[in-house]
């Protein structure tokens, strides 16, 4: 098969159904989608473009094994994540995809994955326009592109000191998962197989936190998406926003969704653990943001509007870097580092 | 070396100089570049976004020792090239780069390829926006953006039977230059060192077109750029506009410009070679494009203003399928094809 007969068969959205209308607008913004030099978006007048742009690596971003479906959502989802943390709608996104032989010869799979990522565009209203394939080790580069009214997307810039610090649904899982299918978790066979069933979903299919996100404007004075893991990834705020943090880690720890299901003695997983995972886990792609204490409620209501759990984990201030501070008030001295594609 | 650090090094871009001002007001379109989970761009209010994606993997689209400022320089121009064939102005680009860990070591390495992408993103006001890095086999993947009126873009299934079919510049010294390189071209070493001397520029730093394609809004009918070849980019045309063409191969063939250098007897390139350097070669990033006979005054003219050699080749009718014919009129029946990535 032909790389144009490949993209053909397999990425070119296929035609709305009559009846099924896009949640959003965002649909009718493509003008010209696959198939010409350039495609092209008309986007609301006078909204700004937000663009990202991710690169995912056969065993280094994903297992060989993973369910191809998986895939396709994560490598998305990711990119999503990106727009969701800037407060914009997505308006489209470019696939870039080289492909090894077998691979590209493998129609189940190319099936699969085309359909996984296929679902999430269609939930986020965000369509693939355009791309490339090419022969080479398995390799996803992803570009997605929102849009967000002037002055109003949610920077890295913006936090306050004073700001309280919020993050958006469950922490540390998917870093267990990972850690169980790598064999670094202790625990017996049945234990290992429930963690997994209870978190592999969260490391193979994030949710995009894209309405939160939205649901934030003019309510957060920043935010940013974690993936990295919250100290890395809190750290970028802070050194953007030339603020200090507290962050209550007995607080942050609870936000491992597995512990609450962990009541077999043998199958918990030890306190320092469960801090790794929450502080330096990654691949969490919650929204980690800021807003004043006065926004609280607004805070509050903005999670309820879009079903998405908030939890106030700390706050912000003028003293300069990160402090963890226990359920007692005690600081906590543990380094936790953020992961670092060339850090070894 | 950790990622931000190698982007915040090599690929920020910096601040423009006092006194040195941008060839358009793109640079300013940006309104918060490296450094948060998205860029932000401001496009002009109204204008549709025109977007592609390019990825390039060594050992398939580069050699390994390549020079790394032509690299730089080649991975951003293929992707403007794409700009220019919808007669779109560059807002900006993403950059996703997998390195080996032995390349992310290497600074010189990492300046001078940086540094050529650099110098071409500043000629084309076109600047690097956001991107990720990674540990992997070497491969760029880059995402441009850039924007024009609506209903002005360039497309491929605009043209019409009657259309002039034209072609800027030169075609298939790249071609050559590959083909030497690769050690398949019978040629004496002096010979083949002057051939490679000619057309090296032609492979490894070739001038994305977007000055004409700029100036053929509102004259040209159809437009594609050639990256595989005239022969299958100009079928992509063809199949989108459901028309056919006459291509006078003798005409296309005096196109390559080392022919005009090539006195020496031994030095000389074979007809047949010359004449599947041009129609199969790829790589040209020329613009090939279609307009009506009244407007060939206002095509030459576009090409005059821009400095950019246009030719006619031939021209578009009903009858399906591409005719190619030599300068007796004779028709020409050998099968060129366009390069694939998936096929042998």
């Amino acid at each position: 098969m032909g790389e144009f007969q490949l993209i053909e068969r397999f990425f070119k959205p296929k035609p709305a159904s009559a009846g099924v209308e896009s949640s959003t607008s965002a649909i009718h913004s493509v003008v010209l989608g696959i198939g010409d030099d350039c495609a092209l978006l008309q986007p609301t007048p006078g909204q700004q473009l937000a663009v990202s742009s991710d690169m995912l690596l056969e065993g280094r971003h994903f297992f060989a094994d993973v369910a191809p479906a998986a895939l396709g959502h994560k490598a998305l989802a990711v990119n999503l994540s990106d727009l969701a943390a800037m407060g914009a709608e997505p308006l489209g996104f470019t696939l870039a995809l080289a492909l090894p032989p077998q691979r590209a010869a493998d129609e189940a799979w190319l099936a699969a994955f085309a359909g996984g990522l296929r679902a999430l565009a269609d939930a986020s209203a965000c369509p693939l326009v355009g791309g490339d394939t090419t022969a080479g080790p398995l390799n996803l580069c992803i570009t997605v592109f929102g849009q967000v009214p002037p002055g109003q997307a949610l920077r890295r810039d913006g936090a306050q000191p004073g700001d309280e610090l919020w993050v958006s649904g469950h922490l540390g899982d998917a870093r267990l998962a990972l850690e169980a299918l790598q064999g670094r978790l202790p625990l017996p066979p049945d234990a290992l197989a429930a963690l997994l069933a209870a978190t592999r979903q969260r490391l193979e299919r994030p949710t995009p936190r894209l309405a939160l996100g939205r649901a934030l404007r003019g309510i957060a004075n920043s935010c940013i998406d974690l993936s990295d893991g919250l100290v890395g990834d809190l750290g970028h705020v802070l050194k953007a926003s030339r603020v200090g943090a507290v962050v209550e880690v007995d607080i942050a720890s609870n936000l491992i969704a597995y512990s609450a299901l962990s009541t077999p003695t043998e199958a918990r997983i030890d306190p320092e653990t469960r801090r790794r995972a929450v502080l330096a886990g990654g691949d969490d792609y919650e929204l980690l943001f800021s807003a004043p204490p006065a926004a609280r409620a607004a805070v509050q209501a903005a999670g309820h509007a879009t079903g998405t759990p908030v939890t106030r984990i700390g706050h912000l201030d003028t003293q300069p870097g990160l402090r963890l501070r226990d359920a007692q008030g005690q600081p906590l001295a543990t380094h936790y580092r953020a992961f670092d594609h060339f850090d070894k």
